[in-house]
C-alpha cells in the first residue's frame, strides 16, 4: 500500500512492489494477477484500514456530531504536518488516473461518496443537537468539507506550516457557525 | 502540455510526447533535455497560459475585488464541469510527485504561493470597499480558496454534476459573508 500511497500507479515498479511486500514477481503475479489488480486491491485495504478509521468511524462514533467533526480537524491537522504525509491515496489516484480506467474511476469514486456520506450523518446530527448553524445547508456542506480535505492533502504535501495548514482547517470550522 | 495535463508524468512516455508535439524523439531530447527538463517548461507553460490568465488575472483586474472573486468562482464551476476537465496541472503534479523531486516540488509550491498571495491582493480589496464581513481573517480565508479550488479540482474529476460542483464553490461565497 505504502509503495502506490508514495510513488502512485505509474511510479509503482514491480520492483518497487516485489520489495515491498517481499515477494517474487511470480508470486506477485500468481496472487493478484497484475498490476491493476493489486492496485484495485490495495484501494480497498487503504479504505478499510485507513479512511474507515480515521474518517467514518470517527464520524459515526455516539455523541456529539460536532464533537465528531472536531476531532476529525484535528486529524486533518495532525496527518498534514506529519513530514511523511503523503496525501490521500484515494485522491492522488483521482488526480493521476483521472478517468484512463473506468472500473477503477468508478471505485475511487464509490470511495468520495461514502466519505460525503459520513460527512453529511455528522453534520445532520450536530444541527439536531443545534451544534451547528440551524441554516447550515447539510449536503453542500458535507460537499465542502470533503473537497476542503483533498485540497488540504494536495497544498500541504508541500507545506509542513501549521498556521498555514490550520488556517485552511478554521475556515471548514467557521463554515459550521454560519 | 496536454499529455503531462491528461496522464501526469510517470504516465506520459516518450511515444506520448512525440505524438504531442509533432517531433521525433532525437529532436525532442536535443530541444529540452530530458522528459524532465521538458516537463519544468511544460509548468512554467501552463502557468503562464492557463493559471495567470484564467485564476491571477482575474483576480487583479480593476473594479471590485469581490466581482473579481464571483468571477473566478464562476470560472471554477464552469471548468469542473467541462466533460474533458483534467484537474489542476499542479495540483496533480504534487499529488503525483509529492516531494521525489526536491526542485520540482520547490517550483510546484511557489505556483500555489502565487495563487495564494493573489486571493489574498483580491481579499483585501473586497474587505476595504465592505464586499465582505470585515472580520474576514484574509490569510487564512486566501489558504482556504486555494485548498477548496485544489480539492475541487480532485472530486469533480469524477463527478459532472452542476449541483455538486455549485454546492461548494457556494460554501467559498457564504465563507465571504461569514
Amino acid at each position: 500500500m505504502g509503495a502506490f500511497w508514495k510513488h502512485g500507479y505509474d511510479g509503482t515498479g514491480i520492483a518497487e512492489l516485489e520489495r515491498a511486500t517481499g515477494l517474487g514477481r511470480q508470486s506477485l503475479y500468481g496472487a493478484f494477477g497484475d498490476k491493476r489488480a493489486l492496485f484495485e486491491r490495495v484501494l480497498e485495504h487503504y479504505f478499510e484500514r485507513v479512511l474507515k478509521p480515521s474518517v467514518i468511524d470517527i464520524l459515526d462514533a455516539p455523541g456529539s456530531g460536532r464533537g465528531n467533526l472536531e476531532r476529525l480537524f484535528d486529524l486533518w491537522e495532525q496527518a498534514a504536518l506529519l513530514p511523511e504525509f503523503n496525501g490521500c491515496l484515494v485522491g492522488n489516484s483521482v488526480s493521476e488516473l483521472g478517468l484512463r480506467d473506468e472500473e477503477l474511476a468508478r471505485a475511487l469514486g464509490r470511495k468520495f461518496e461514502l466519505l460525503e456520506a459520513a460527512l453529511t450523518r455528522a453534520l445532520v446530527r450536530a444541527r439536531r443537537a443545534g451544534e451547528v448553524s440551524p441554516a447550515l445547508p447539510i449536503r453542500a456542506t458535507a460537499r465542502s468539507l470533503l473537497a476542503t480535505a483533498q485540497g488540504l492533502a494536495v497544498v500541504a504535501r508541500l507545506r509542513k506550516d501549521r498556521a498555514f495548514v490550520r488556517g485552511i482547517i478554521d475556515q471548514s470550522r467557521r463554515l459550521l457557525d454560519a
